[in-house]
């Protein structure tokens, strides 16, 4: 099954299910008021969205209509919890030496995350306001998770079996600003904007065998302004999302419609490229002793689809474009 | 102006106004379905949440109810986000020593701030349950305000302009966890278990000149199994919470209804006590060569409540158990 929020007259968006192929879409707003809303009360209103979404991959459904991913929010506009890891030991590994840092202890064995902040999530063709270019704008490829409601003290193949939908973000990062904040120990706030999301959020039985073992195993395409960057596959995450999410719900519970994303999806073959510019600027530094990429510029367009060996998108595509941000608005 | 949320059937409670002397309330849900509601409409709403509440402190509301703290959920039983910062600079640096972390660049000059989980928010006489003894609970009193939308880039002036109610916080903390959660740079995930506020959310008004420089000037009361444990101030801030406000809109908007938090309460006149225990224990350390205090055991209480000179508790009490969490409960 395949949800996604259509900008409409409520914060929260227009819950509409979409064809397998992406094509057409028909509203469930008489199902739920909006996703998060759905989530709360899965296990009632999933069966409706199956059943409306069986229909509208068979041609059945009159109310059906085109499906615009540039009509999309996020599929969850905002949420109560996002929680974001680094749970691909390549990337962190290299980001250790992008930022000299000292390394992250236990970082092979206890997963590191952050809490991030979920109030103002992007939608999939939205521009990204930023404030300048001297923050050091770079995009994070990485799949997530949306699970029910967690109690504290599940443990990780329990967790696991409260993923409700898969995600594909792209979690915005300033990197002028992390390695202050990181340093400070109280982690990032400033050097995290608001994350962006591709259209739709999918149950994880679309994959079929790309998801198992609680990781999503397909190659995340990224390009930027139109130039392939990078296409590492998310089956090398060292921490599986059940591992994650029972991180997260060690010491309280989450609610339903609390987001789990994997960090910057990130491969050791070094010929996959990268999900993340600082990654490859830190490549650059051990091969030629200095980066050579800059960071992006306003104006610059980066583009994240998550591709199936078949070549099929499930997810459809991020496709986002930087700008100025506008002065203050109170 | 008073407001609180009642558990009832609905997840984010039902919203009342009550009486300035915490003595009587009346339903609000006629004029907003909860308080993140009435914060999203805030223009619309508050107009008729002031004539209730000087109609219902006139004594002239016909539905008036005796108010029950111990009914009350924390007056936003979640919200979408949840900013903690520790302001006040005598317990930043008491804590550097307490955790032997290195001096937090710039903390006198830039606010150190981490994100917080915002799901889940205990109310002012709920149990705590937590997994085990072991982690080194603590308490952190705290003030916080909720602001209307804030624009990216707002200037501290302005921010504080955007405060719409004042709250009082315990930001429950494990201290086993903090130090290698702040080491791996990603700040505190499972060290902060859900917060815990006082029942009543109030405006800046009710506390005359309490509420100035950005400030809440009270003393906040803090008493660990009926035992005084300390009283600061919380006029000592290093930075006012426009500035706050400010750090945390620099790269992103605020949604309405997000939560800013002050850090522990801290005065650098050790006569005042302490709002939390590693507080506490590194002057013991500093004094003595070890601490002499332990952290709290399951079935310990604590109590805190801010005062004004004249002795009245504007935001009414925190009283809380810490119990043992159950297991897990997928």
């Amino acid at each position: 099954m395949k949800l996604a929020s259509l900008r409409c007259e409520r914060r929260d968006g227009c819950l509409v299910v979409v064809s397998r192929d992406l094509k057409r879409a028909v509203d469930a707003s008489h199902l739920a008021g909006n996703l998060l809303d759905a989530l709360e009360r899965w296990d009632a209103v999933a069966p409706g969205l199956e059943r409306l979404y069986t229909a509208l991959n068979g041609g059945g459904v009159a109310e059906a209509f085109d499906f615009d991913p540039g009509a999309c929010a996020a599929p969850l506009p905002r949420s109560f919890q996002w929680c974001d890891a680094s749970a691909f030991l390549n990337h962190g590994r290299l980001m250790e030496r992008a930022f000299n840092t000292a390394p992250i202890p236990n970082f092979d064995t206890i997963p590191v995350m952050y809490q991030g902040a979920s109030d103002d999530f992007l939608g999939p063709h939205d521009d990204v306001p930023l404030p300048s270019e001297s923050l050091g704008i770079d995009f994070e490829g990485e799949f997530g998770v949306i699970v029910d409601r967690v109690a504290m003290g599940t443990q990780a193949p329990q967790a696991l079996d409260r993923v409700r939908l898969l995600v594909q973000i792209n979690d915005w990062s300033l990197r002028a600003l992390g390695p202050r904040e990181m340093a400070s120990g109280f982690g990032f706030l400033q050097a995290k904007p608001s994350t962006s999301f591709a259209p739709v959020a999918i149950t994880p039985d679309e994959l079929g065998d790309g998801w198992r073992d609680g990781r999503v195993h397909l190659d995340l395409h990224v390009a930027w302004n139109e130039a392939l960057f990078g296409q590492p596959n998310g089956g090398e995450m060292n921490f599986s999302f059940g591992e994650l999410i029972a991180h997260a719900a060690r010491t309280r519970s989450l609610g339903a419609g609390a987001i789990v994303g994997s960090g910057t999806v990130s491969n050791a073959d070094r010929a996959a490229g990268s999900a993340c510019i600082a990654e490859r600027r830190v490549i650059e530094v051990i091969d030629h002793g200095a980066p050579r990429t800059g960071f992006m510029r306003f104006g610059d367009r980066v583009r994240m689809e998550a591709r199936t060996r078949a070549g099929e998108a499930p997810f459809g595509a991020i496709e986002q474009c930087v700008v100025q941000a506008a002065g203050e608005q109170a």
